[in-house]
């Protein structure tokens, strides 16, 4: 997109929003490229993204926001990538973060193993909802940092790799990311969608999967707002080229049993062995397979490449790859405490946010960017909602370094776990019967 | 007010007004407070006035961020004044700013020879509506720049003065002002009230009477949102123990025959010489009734006062106290143009704000706040609404230093005159027919 020569009036600009009007395409241009540029103050971007998530924004004005973020940097090309005399499909996975999200791990490894090349640019968690880069940073020997041949060749080799997204992608949104952070204004749809969207377009993948999470533990609490997120998301990569599919999650408990850095590899590990979770291979298989459709491989089972071991052999060189040792003993936290159960009975409930928070606590995330986490750090569930309890039980086992953090841990805990006594009463409750399902929509092109 | 030792997360504080929560009087002497000292960054605050103008506050929250405003600074104290043993009341006058706009002048002094102070600390005009201190600084000698005591002392002996307000009064109004300037946050009836009302509030005058003007010279085009102000201005007034009144008044067209410094000194003198044009009597008149019994003089007759040459007196002194002179010729423009009426019949329109802007752009206003104004500059009328004049005839003098600015002021002049031929057509017209009423409509406490 080359730079507009028209200048626009910040006050205007503002105004327009303001007064519920449409941004034009080229006021939209110039905003993001003069804040950019600092030419625009920060007050006055803080001024126009409060009243975009006031008064919100069109279909075309977000596309071309999103557009204007990406023009704001560099954009990668994957469309060079060949194996074997063949052209590599790419294919990337976003999710919008939930608490024991560790789907990443498993499913680089699981794609690529029929041939198609994912490249995740991932970031660092803040906040209750882990990173993935914090995930593989567990495992001894493993960085996330590497150039852009480094990135290639992996992906052409491998076909899969995690790696951290460099400065020079959409820098437009790292600029903004910070200010909404501080404003109030994180939760605009538009807003929210244009910098997950800037990202991957400038990533240059030819197809995405969104995971978009819904409930207590994710960003969007209402399968309404997910679901408008979602649309909004998939409108964006097919207007900028990008075949885009995403599945709306469940994300009011945890996924699988664990949550915090080590002890989610291990878990991950589980699933690529052919074992895990049920949740958690449900998820993975799910994602699989709108990855290998969107990259256009037919008649894949991805199933079977869990339990053959394919996705595992994936797995270990992505490792080794970028310098971990997938044999090497992760890292154990020195101290644990166990949370036990109250009464006996159904679990109905064991709440995605005070998991996330407590694993926070212990050391498993991060309050600000320059924190560090502790690898072994995080909590071990041992029963999950549908199952039957009894009194006394172990519920879920605490782990960390700095056993101060069990206090508030555990008071984040605080009525965080709902259990039903066993009877006729119990058995009436039909939200309380078994297991739910993770994936509970699909929203794709309209 | 005492400082709240309550501190708070300025971004929760955002977040309750962006979902359309009261903010409480804890969380809006913090965030004023902490934004007076730089605690609050200007981007959140900007994030913060934007919520309120889209958001609305409701009149407790008005009244508590006003006071939060005042207590931001100091407050004068006018309840010691006393002259020949009695105390003296005091009460002050706002405009809202119009075209034309020279009441202050002659309405100071007036009500000042009933025995009332008139303590009217005012600001330099910005745009297309002029200031009063600029108005005054047209007449040789004199200064508005007075220290605490000789304004007390003007008050107690001469009863009229008008000052700069100091940096000292309401300083969070002046930082919050700036920042809505270039934010698109000025036109937040909530915070236009609060910006005024915290200015009077704390310049301590006991009664005051507001000018609030409608129409496309005034900021506020509508009755409705004019009415709204006010209303809200009143109550503010209450809640803080000023009588308030508000007068709503006629803005579509100047008031008088001149917009300009010293052309409207001129005008001012020449009601105080019982003379001017009716409309400028009109409002005088009207302000200084409302003044008069806010202040609690019974049976006093202001048009005498006019007419008898008490009011001038107190103009000369008040003039003469603060070094001017009240004898020395008034600057005049070195060029001057003519614009003639285009055809005959009746001036149905002479827009305000058109006249507002080639007055601006021959020199009598600034665009910045360090620009200087042209004293001699502005225009003259030669008609109003409502008279009849004949094709050819002057309708408007065009005065200033600078020649180069008479194309702009006459481009800002294209449109802004209707006439209607004179006939049987013109005469089914009502709007056409005649002068209209200055004064509109009165809002007093409910």
């Amino acid at each position: 997109m080359p730079r507009t020569p028209q200048t626009f009036d910040a006050v205007d600009v503002i105004r327009t929003k303001r007064d519920r009007g449409r941004l034009s395409d080229a006021a939209i241009d110039w905003v993001v490229d003069a804040y950019t540029r600092g030419v625009v103050a920060e007050e006055q971007m803080a001024a126009l993204t409060m009243a975009i998530l006031l008064n919100g924004m069109d279909r075309a004005e977000i596309a071309r926001w999103t557009a204007a973020m990406v023009a704001s940097g560099q954009r990668m090309d994957f469309s060079g990538l060949r194996r074997d005399g063949r052209a590599l499909p790419t294919v990337d996975k976003h999710s919008t973060g939930g608490v024991g999200d560790k789907i990443t791990l498993p499913l680089g490894p699981l794609v690529a193993a029929f041939g198609v090349a994912v490249p995740q640019l991932s970031g660092r968690g803040l906040g209750h909802t882990g990173g993935t880069l914090d995930k593989l940073e567990a495992i001894p020997g493993w960085r996330a940092g590497l150039d852009h041949d480094a990135l290639l060749r992996q992906l052409r080799d491998v076909g899969a790799v995690v790696a951290a997204a460099g400065p020079g992608l959409a820098p437009a949104d790292a600029k903004l990311y910070a200010l909404r952070d501080v404003t109030g204004t994180v939760e605009a749809i538009p807003l929210i969608a244009s910098s997950i969207m800037s990202k991957k377009i400038a990533e240059g993948t030819s197809a995405l999967v969104l995971d978009v999470k819904v409930g207590s533990g994710a960003f969007m609490k209402t399968a309404d707002d997910a679901r408008e997120l979602a649309r909004t998301m998939v409108d964006l990569g097919a207007d900028a080229g990008v075949h885009t599919v995403a599945l709306l999650t469940d994300m009011s408990t945890p996924l699988g049993l664990t949550a915090g850095n080590a002890l989610e590899v291990a878990e991950a590990v589980e699933v690529l062995a052919g074992g895990g979770p049920a949740d958690v291979v449900e998820l993975t298989l799910a994602l699989a397979r709108e990855m290998l459709a969107a990259a256009g491989v037919a008649d894949a089972d991805p199933a079977a490449a869990l339990a053959d071991g394919r996705a595992m052999d994936v797995w270990r060189r992505m490792i080794t790859g970028q310098g971990g040792d997938p044999d090497a003993p992760l890292p154990v936290a020195a101290e644990t405490e166990t949370v036990t159960a109250p009464a006996g009975g159904t679990l109905t409930r064991l709440d995605a946010l005070a998991v996330g928070v407590a694993a926070w606590r212990l050391g498993a995330g991060r309050a600000r960017k320059e924190d560090t986490v502790q690898a072994g750090a995080g909590l071990t569930l041992h029963a999950r909602p549908g199952d039957t309890v009894t009194a006394g039980q172990p519920l879920l086992t605490l782990h960390t370094d700095t056993p101060d953090a069990f206090g508030r841990a555990r008071e984040a805990l605080a009525g965080a776990v709902d259990i039903t006594p066993a009877g006729p009463t119990a058995r009436a409750e039909p939200a309380s019967a078994g297991h739910r399902p993770v994936v509970l929509e699909r929203v794709a092109r309209s």
